[in-house]
C-alpha cells in the first residue's frame, strides 16, 4: 500500500476535526495547527503509548516536565546561542527570505525563487532559529529569555537533582514530553515541520564504555516500538545513519528511523549519540557537579548520553498516513483508518439501526454510556447504518454497535469490526467486557459477513 | 488537620523529587519550576482525572489542543493586547518596581517598601503581563505575537470549527489542558503563582436563556469534583461569588472555588459566566458566523458561555497541602502523604523483609516487574524496611508489598495499607488483581497492626 498524497490527510484531518489551522478565522498562523477534539485524543494515546513504553514498564528511566523558558545561561551554555542557526539568503528586490540549503546554485547566480529577478539575492547569512522573548517587570534589566527549541537541555540541568531524588545509578534515563518553538524558515508539509512542535525525548545516561553497546540497544528498540506498539508498517521504515558531515556538533554518531512520507524518505525519530557533551559543558558553566558514582566501575564518571528524541506531530502525522486507505466497496469509496484500537480516538459507537424507534434509541444511549464508564465511547444515530459506519470507518474506530429490534427480544446487539467488515452477535451484558477485551488486543474471529443494512 | 506551612511542602518537593527550582544550576528563574519524577505522574494523575471527568464520562464536552502561539489578532480582539495589565510603581531611586495594589498607601506618600526613600515612587503605570516575542523569517515585516495568556480564547477562535466537526448541539462543551503565560510582576507562594503554567479549561456553550441554571450547575459540579475525586477536605474549600466591581470586564457573574492556603483563602478554581462577549467579538472580528442553529428555540444564537477554569500547579499544590501529614509513631516522626491511590505517583513498592537474601531479592524483583505490567510499581532494598515505609509514606505510595522468608514457602506476602499502617497476608498470585482492586478504590478491611520488623 503507497502513501497517500498530503493532501488527503490534510484533508481527512480538517474534515473531521483531526487537525486545523490554528487561528483559522484570522486567516492561519504559518507553522502553526490547533489540535481538534479526535486529534488531541490521539494525541494523548500516542503519548500514553510512549510514557508507558519508556516510563512506565521500565524501572530503569524516570520522567520529567522542565519549564519551556528556562534560565538563558541554559541556552549560552548548549551552544544554542551562538549556533541554533540557518543559513539564509534574502532577495533585495521582493524581499523574500530563503533557506540557502534550498536554493539551487550560489545565489550570486540564479534568480530567485521569488520575482525571477537575477543579481538581487544576498549572500547566506545565519538566521537564528530560537523565539526570544524578555521575562521581568524591571524594564532597564528584564533579562531576554528564550522558548525552548529542545527539550533535552531541560533534562541536563536538571541532571544532578533527578539523580539524587530518584536514586538512580547508571545506566539510568529521563524521559520528558513537552512542547519546544523554532522560528522555522520554511515550515510545511502540514504538521511535519512546525514552529511549535511537541518532543518526545529520552535522555539515557550510561558509563562511557558503554555508550556503544547501549546506542544499538536503542537504534533497535525505538524500531521496534513503531512496528509493535504504533502499527506502522515495516516495509516503510528505514535506519539511516548520519554521515561524519552531518553530526550535530554534539554528536558522535546519530541514526534516524525513516519513513517513506509522501514527499519521500525522511526523519521520523533520530537516535543520537551525545557524548558527554551537554553534562560537561552545564558542570563547567555553572560550577556544580554533574559526575556520578560508578559502583560497577568503582569511580566518578560523567556519564555518556543517548538520545532517542522525536517530534509528537510528526509521529501522529505518520500514523494517520500509515493507517489510511481508500477502498471500492459494493462500487463506493470507502475511506478507511487502520488504526491500532489502543490507538483510536474513539473505541465504540452504539448505533440504533432504526433511528425513529425510540425504545431502540434509548436503549442504544442507555449502553454507550455504559460503555463509556469503560472506554471512550459515542452514540450516533443521525444517518442510516451504512453513512454510520462510514462516519466511523473514516476517524479509525475499531468497533460499532447496532442494536436493533431482535435487541428488545434477545437482549444481544452486533458488533461489527473496521478492518474486516464482519459482524458478531454478542449479549449486551457481555459487551462491555467484549469490547474492552477487543481494545486491548484479543483476537476478532469468527466474526460473519455485513448483514445488509434491512432496517432502513 | 490544620494547612501544614508552605515550606514543608517546598522542602518535601525538593527533596523528594515533586518539583525543583528551574534552572536550578544557574540560579533559578523567578516563577519558573521544573516537575521532578515524582511531580510528572502526579500531575499527569491530577490531568487524567479532570479530563476523565470533564470529557470521557461526557457526551456534551470534546476536547482541543490549540497552539500556545495564535494569530495576534486574537489577543486584540479580546481585548488582552489594551487591557491586560497591571498598574505597577517604580521606585526612581533603587529600580525596583511595585503592584500597585501591594503598596499601602498613595505612591506620593509612603516609602519605597525596598530602598526606604519618600518621594521616590511614581505614579501607577500600566504593565503589560503578556510575553511577546516575534515570528517569521522576514525581519522588516515578521509579525509580534504573544504567548499565550489564557487557553480560553484558543477555544472560542476553534469555536465553529469544533461545533461543526463534532457535530454538537447547545449545550455543549470544548475543554482544553495546556500551558499558559503571564509576566507577573511579583510571582510567589511556591508553585501558586508562576510565569509559566498549565491551565484546565472549559467553555461550555449554552442558550442564553438557560445561562443562570448552567452557572449554578457548573459550580455545584466542580466543587464536587474536588471533594468527591481530588480528596480535598470540604472544611478547607469555600465558595466565594465575586463582587460586581472586581469582575472582569467579559464576565457577568463569578464564583471562585477557594482553598485555605497557608497565606490564607485564595482562589483554587473560578466559574465565569463570560456571556457571548468572546464569540460576538471574534465573529465580528473576523467576519465569520460563530452562531449555531439552536432547535429547542428554533433560531439561531450566539451562545452564551459558562467557564470552569483552573490551573493545574495550583491544583497540584493545593492535592500536596491537603494530603500532608506529620505524625508521631512510636516516638518518631512520620511524613506521610495521604493522597488518593487513583493520584498518587506510585501505585505500590516491593520491598524484601532481608535484602542479605538473594532469593528475596530476586522475588521481589520479579514480582514488582509483574505489577508494573498493571500500575506503576516500584522495587527498594536499600535500607532497613522501617525506612523503606517511611519513605513511600511520604510521597503517598498506598501500598507497600513485603517477602520474606515465609513467602519461600507459602508463596504468600504481606501487603501494607499506607493510612493505617495494618497488614494484610495474600497469595502472590492473587496480588495484581488485589492491588490493582484496592487502587481502583476498593476499600481496606480486615488489616492487622504492623508487624514489629523481626527480619531486620
Amino acid at each position: 500500500m503507497p502513501a497517500p498524497n498530503m493532501e488527503l490527510i490534510v484533508s481527512l484531518a480538517k474534515r473531521r476535526g483531526f487537525v486545523f489551522p490554528s487561528s483559522e478565522i484570522y486567516g492561519g498562523m504559518g507553522g502553526f495547527w490547533d489540535y481538534g477534539p479526535l486529534g488531541v485524543e490521539l494525541k494523548n494515546n500516542v503519548k500514553a503509548a510512549w510514557w508507558r513504553q519508556m516510563v512506565q514498564l521500565r524501572d530503569d528511566i524516570v520522567g520529567l516536565d522542565a519549564a519551556i523558558i528556562m534560565n538563558p545561561r541554559v541556552w549560552e551554555v548548549s551552544g544554542h546561542v551562538a549556533g541554533f542557526s540557518d543559513p539564509m539568503v534574502d532577495c533585495r528586490n521582493c524581499k523574500f527570505r530563503f533557506r540557502a540549503d534550498d536554493l539551487k546554485g550560489p545565489p550570486s547566480e540564479i534568480a530567485c525563487p521569488n520575482c525571477g529577478n537575477r543579481g538581487t539575492l544576498t549572500e547566506p547569512r545565519q538566521f537564528h532559529l530560537m523565539f526570544q522573548t524578555r521575562v521581568g517587570p524591571l524594564e532597564e534589566s528584564a533579562s531576554v529569555a528564550y522558548l525552548r527549541p529542545e527539550t533535552a537541555q531541560g533534562i541536563f540541568v536538571n541532571f544532578a537533582n533527578v539523580a539524587t531524588t530518584a536514586r538512580k545509578r547508571l545506566p539510568f534515563g529521563i524521559a520528558q514530553i513537552g512542547k519546544s518553538f523554532r522560528n522555522e524558515i520554511t515550515p510545511g508539509n502540514f504538521i511535519f515541520r512546525d514552529r511549535e512542535f511537541e518532543q518526545m525525548e529520552v535522555e539515557f545516561f550510561v558509563h562511557p564504555a558503554q555508550e556503544d553497546q547501549w546506542f544499538a540497544y536503542w537504534v533497535e528498540e525505538r524500531l521496534r516500538w513503531w512496528t509493535d506498539v504504533m502499527g506502522i508498517g515495516a516495509e516503510r521504515l528505514r535506519l539511516r545513519p548520519h554521515d561524519p558531515d552531518e553530526l550535530s556538533h554534539y554528536s558522535r554518531q546519530t541514526t534516524d528511523i525513516e519513513y517513506a512520507f509522501p514527499m519521500g524518505w525522511s526523519e521520523l525519530e533520530g537516535v543520537a549519540d551525545r557524548t558527554d557533551f551537554d553534562l560537561k559543558a552545564h558542570a563547567e558553566a555553572s560550577g556544580k557537579s554533574l559526575s556520578v558514582f560508578d559502583e560497577a566501575s568503582g569511580e566518578h564518571v560523567t556519564p555518556y548520553v543517548i538520545e532517542p528524541a522525536m517530534g509528537v506531530d510528526r509521529a501522529l502525522l505518520t500514523v494517520l498516513l500509515d493507517a489510511y486507505e481508500e477502498q471500492q466497496v459494493e462500487g463506493e469509496k470507502r475511506v478507511v483508518l487502520h488504526l491500532r484500537p489502543s490507538l483510536a480516538p474513539i473505541k465504540v459507537a452504539v448505533m440504533p439501526l432504526l433511528r425513529n424507534r425510540p425504545e431502540l434509541v434509548e436503549l442504544g444511549q442507555r449502553l454507550a454510556s455504559d460503555l463509556r464508564l469503560r472506554l471512550p465511547a459515542t452514540y450516533d444515530d443521525t444517518a442510516s447504518i451504512g453513512k454510520l459506519y462510514r462516519r466511523q470507518d473514516e476517524i479509525g474506530t475499531p468497533f460499532c454497535v447496532t442494536v436493533d429490534v431482535e435487541t428488545l427480544a434477545d437482549g444481544a446487539a452486533t458488533i461489527r469490526e473496521r478492518d474486516s467488515m464482519t459482524q458478531q452477535r454478542v449479549a449486551i451484558s457481555a459487551l462491555p467486557d467484549r469490547i474492552a477485551s477487543l481494545v486491548s488486543g484479543a483476537p476478532w474471529e469468527g466474526g460473519q459477513p455485513e448483514r445488509s443494512p434491512a432496517g432502513e
